[in-house]
């Protein structure tokens, strides 16, 4: 192939993780993204989602032509089913272009609305809500914080969805749900049992499609300068009596929270392996930079000492970063989210400071065209800049784990 | 007033520093822009520069009638005639709201040139460049960076300005050429004597009028996720043998990096208490943010330890800092540009770095609604990543300091 | 002189604080320092305290002869008088080297114990115990911190003065008094009114002298592997059944914590100057080093770009630091310690930040040597490990920074 | 067992890399580490080493009949021939207490000169030297740093050994040759072939034993204000015409730096994860500190959210480091030090950054008891601080990271 030799290609594969399944298909992970996606990211960063949908669309088919169309899927028979350490190394790669997730149908927020439908759905929420969006016909939102509280402190929520009969009747105002333009249906978290002691077991989840009359789209959030369309886009809503059939409840009624931590566990560790594969890519771009820069003849960027230990920092991170990641994985694989937890919460600070300090320091040594958009950089830069607040701020997830660290001293002191 | 008791409207004055003039314009100053610019400042985010510029030249009108129109300007008399280091305690609050510096037509790049062709413009220059600018009829720009070359070292540059009869004739690719869409006239800097052994006396700065046929504006640049437009935009621009009388030149020939040191000194100046008085904003923003912000009840998040220590570190920086930079601007009014070279280079990294700091911290204390452009401080985050890359990166001015300081035990070892 | 050239003779006056007085003695201080105080080092580092002893006793005699004996004293015709502005400026001079301050009589703890008698001593409190301190013939000590409470909440204090008829029986344990070893008396913090209502209102000062036979000198506490002697010493003490006169009672009965605020806050301007010298001293360690140590033939170690930012950093820290700590001394000179209680906070926390950070790199840029007892910084960066942690530690310091700027917008939301 | 849980016994061990004999070893290690070693330490910090020698010896004698002498060495059938990975897992364990690596005679300089010995010396070498070195019956010491020359740049060195007929004649100057006072002998490096072009082939190891007339130990070196005694000191070493047979050559003429790279690679290995184990040893004690200690009634000091934050960090930072280190140890088990070296550079830097972070939270949060030698933390914060030093200064190991990262992309550069 013509990239032979670009660093871009190697393969970061860790003996102690990696399975026949995955070394398979990472070649053609890497084919996909670098070779074929790659190139449309200029009209993407300069003209928008909708300018790369019918690019993406083909790419989509040509994936599931390959067999690695939503590869951690367990149910059908066409799927990779892979494990979710087997899944995080391939999304890594995927994570190298902005658009990966999408092409294999892996994109939040559908794969978390896939994996707890998928696990909790009725056959009926199956065959009418999750089938189209495994197929990739339709997509998805998840509805759950709102303006008015702190999303650090989740038993504060004000949607509610009341029975009425054979019906939900929802009420509420959420913000920060992610695709909803375009999406077909929402799964909104709202309280259905105000009056339960246990404050969480009030809320449950619900699924209501987006053609309901009392679903109403206020805007689309501008966020980092930027509206955002369709996929790309984060959406504040109103609730205006929602009425849906009780059927559309996921799950048991009262277990929202329960679900909520369920479907959050493993959105940390494809959040994490995603921002990996950004680290990845900016670093490789900062290689690439700091090699043809010249600041005098022959004395290129790289000549700097300031540069060289930001790479071998960012590469040092980037390695402890994939080992624990890969391990709180196999975590959640062998004993399940809840048993993971601290791991989870450990990573997700971990990597999302060192993501965000890689893209800082990637900008810094590109210069004046660090801050363009005529690299993906000031994408990033921009579009994760949440990754240290979405899913719990850095500042919820150190207490976590101090507290749990704290826990067994606690008993120790107590004898 | 209705404002009594809020902490932004606190004067933030230094005895060894204030003046008269100082304390009489302050309070005038913080009204316009507390209680009339700030007001604008949602349409602006949401709609962008055109939305409000209307009402902005009503503000403009205002300035002029309190005399505090370019107040830094010298040389007429209808203006207050401020030294730099008196400016700098003002430029402070102009920068509370993004257009403040504007309505006092002391914005960059036009305050820069308006500096430059004060001291250095022909009287034909000053009649027909600079008069229009300080009414603030026109506006300009300054053309230097190139996109081919690394700005830290300026001794790089492919535009050449071609003496022929009475005319030059340029040539050559800009960018990050701020302010050139409807602007009135570049200052273009150019090589006109290619063959000076002296690398520092090879350029010089031309005015070229942006009527000019050869001047083609490539595009505004898309930065951090903004094409921008009219004054709040960055063009790449391309000069295709534009012929421009030779009178057009500004100061002597050769003198290019001497002016464009003369112009960065105070420009540096500008950017850091423009920087201080962002960081107070953001401070001021931060509090009421944490005091209103409830994570349970009756337990707001300004009850956090990790709070409390951004709100004391940020507060301490910025005290730091305004000393440092009044201290440098002092030295500047008095010892000229060249002497206090060292100091503006300290002030530079200093206060970008705490300036970066405290936009992180206090989108992060605003949670998710920090990375909406439902408040100001997404804007300052995308628009002053810059600020630690243009005029000089960071690692640049660092080695300026370390070399001066090293300067003086090269001459111990010596002995 | 000599010493031409060398840097570390450069004055490093601010035109905004610098007096006559100051300007006058800088030089006279600074050859003391330099020329006289530095070649003991050596034998104080490998052979303590004692070994010097003599000489120092020499340069005491040299000071006093040159009017800088305790310059800051105000209450004789002698001393020079100075401000705490204009002793801050002497003081960071007399930093350069361990013992500086000693040979000015303006040592820690008695410094503070002069200003305090001085200013609350009874006349004969002052002939008895202040006027041999003030000639340097004894030294004393200051008994506050005990080890079964944390220092950094005051309120909590075991040691008792009961009153008796005409004497105060005084019962307790504490540590961390400095210099108590061959003190001649010690200034104990004791609780006097524990019925009191207000916990800043039950302790008050006593003198207890170190001959009383109930004074029981536990040890000296090795500190960071030294158990030190003499005046560089720290010692637990218990205090069993003292019994001193009434008249030994410092100020009022009651006003304890006041007089311990009184002492602490001028206390923390002393620490922050000397801090300010040893950061000086070691920026010119380092830089010497760095100059002369070559990694290769022509090519010294201060060719590094990781060096030459440590430099710049450093540099900048340190003038930065000057200005507050200058300015928070200005203030307690003209508001008093009360009212400039949030900018003493601010220096102790940012300066010690510094500190350590300095001392650090100084170490770092000497390679192995930085380690041994071969230079000061071994030195340094043992004993001053303290400094972020006696007189309140940084995390107290932040929060009451925090707390103050936070205090202004309690008012607005309550409006 | 008594100590049930508490948190210092728990298990540590990760699935990817533990064997049998690791988990059978594991808990007698602790037993020995914790419930017998650690009770000597008071002794140890107050006293010195020959204070708690004969109880040392006696633990020496259980661990050999425990069969966990020497675990690493392979040679013997008495020995349990650990792998470097699994010997790393115990390492941090005997890490626990400063002396815990004695006690197995696993204790640098020694383990470095058996695994040297045992790879390169003639028979009659391992007969004479390391026989009673494995035995524990003889200390060694290792000489190659010298005072006059960078040890980042090893190519410089001014000790020669002159080959004179069956004799080398040995002259010269080394520094901090750990454990020198007492050891039996060194293993000296020392040019033998000056005239070689190739830089690296100029030096040899050859043993000298300390009984050698020329041997001369100049000092303890004064480190961090200890000069240390025995096996705990620095020595500074004159080697004055030091005769010895040529059959002291350890391994071939020339080989000195390819010896001294094997000597390090695994070195560095030991190194790392003994500061694991100070930094388990180091947060146990924090944690304990912070549960204990009350700021006010029922509040203790693990409330602050700072305590809190630098607990997570800690916590979450051993954890990635116990993972890299294992795998760079694995790493030169299956490929060798040389294939292994960008992976060695990555924890040297890596690990040692968060040793000395750890170790200064947990001294800030112990307050002043933390600077005492009450406890063990600043023991090792004096003594560690040479970590980011020796084996080669932090900025030297990034540097040959990102050389290598860079490497990869100069291919790509030249196509």
């Amino acid at each position: 192939m013509a990239h032979t030799g670009d660093p871009l290609y190697k393969q970061r594969l860790i003996p102690q993780f990696v399975t026949d399944k995955v070394k398979e298909a990472y070649p053609t992970v890497q084919s996909l993204i670098i070779d074929e996606l790659m190139p449309l990211e200029a009209t993407f960063l300069q003209k928008g989602f909708s300018a790369v949908w019918p690019a993406l669309n083909k790419l989509r088919d040509k994936v599931k032509q390959q067999g690695l169309w939503l590869p951690v899927l367990h149910d059908t028979a066409d799927n990779l089913a892979l494990t979710l350490t087997e899944f995080a190394q391939l999304s890594e790669v995927m994570a190298l272009s902005p658009l990966g997730h999408y092409i294999f149908n892996c994109q939040a927020p559908d794969i978390g609305n896939i994996e707890l439908l998928g696990k909790y759905g009725s056959e009926e929420i199956k065959a009418k809500y999750l089938a189209p969006l495994i197929e990739g016909k339709i997509r998805s939102c998840f509805s759950m914080t709102e303006p008015e509280f702190a999303g650090s402190n989740p038993i504060h929520m004000a949607t509610t969805a009341e029975k009425n009969g054979e019906q939900y009747i929802i009420n509420g105002h959420k913000w920060f749900t992610t695709s909803a333009d375009g999406a077909a249906f929402a799964v909104v978290m709202a309280v259905t049992d105000a009056a339960n002691e246990n404050p969480y077991q009030k809320a449950s989840m619900v699924i209501v499609p987006t053609d309901n009359p009392g679903f109403e789209l206020v805007r689309n959030i501008s966020i980092m300068g930027e509206t955002g369309e369709s996929y790309m886009s984060h959406a504040e809503i109103k609730y205006n009596d929602c009425k849906v059939p009780i059927n559309n409840l996921v799950g048991q009624a009262g277990t929202g929270f329960l679900l909520a931590q369920e479907r959050l566990g493993p959105g940390r560790i494809h959040h994490c392996m995603r921002w990996i594969g950004i680290c990845e890519r900016a670093l490789d771009m900062l290689c690439k930079r700091v090699m043809s820069r010249e600041l005098d003849k022959d004395k290129p960027l790289a000549s700097k000492q300031a540069i060289q230990f930001w790479i071998a920092e960012i590469r040092t991170g980037i390695d402890a970063a994939r080992m624990m990641v890969l391990q709180a994985a196999q975590a959640i694989d062998q004993y399940g989210v809840k048993a993971s937890r601290v791991q989870v919460s450990q990573i997700k600070f971990f990597v999302a400071d060192l993501l965000m300090n890689t893209l800082d320091r990637a900008i810094q040594a590109h210069g004046a065209l660090g801050v363009t958009d005529d690299t993906v950089l000031s994408f990033w830069y921009r579009h994760e800049r949440g990754a240290r607040i979405y899913d719990g701020p850095d500042e919820v997830h150190k207490s976590v784990v101090a507290r749990q660290v704290l826990k067994e001293y606690k008993n120790l002191s107590a004898k």
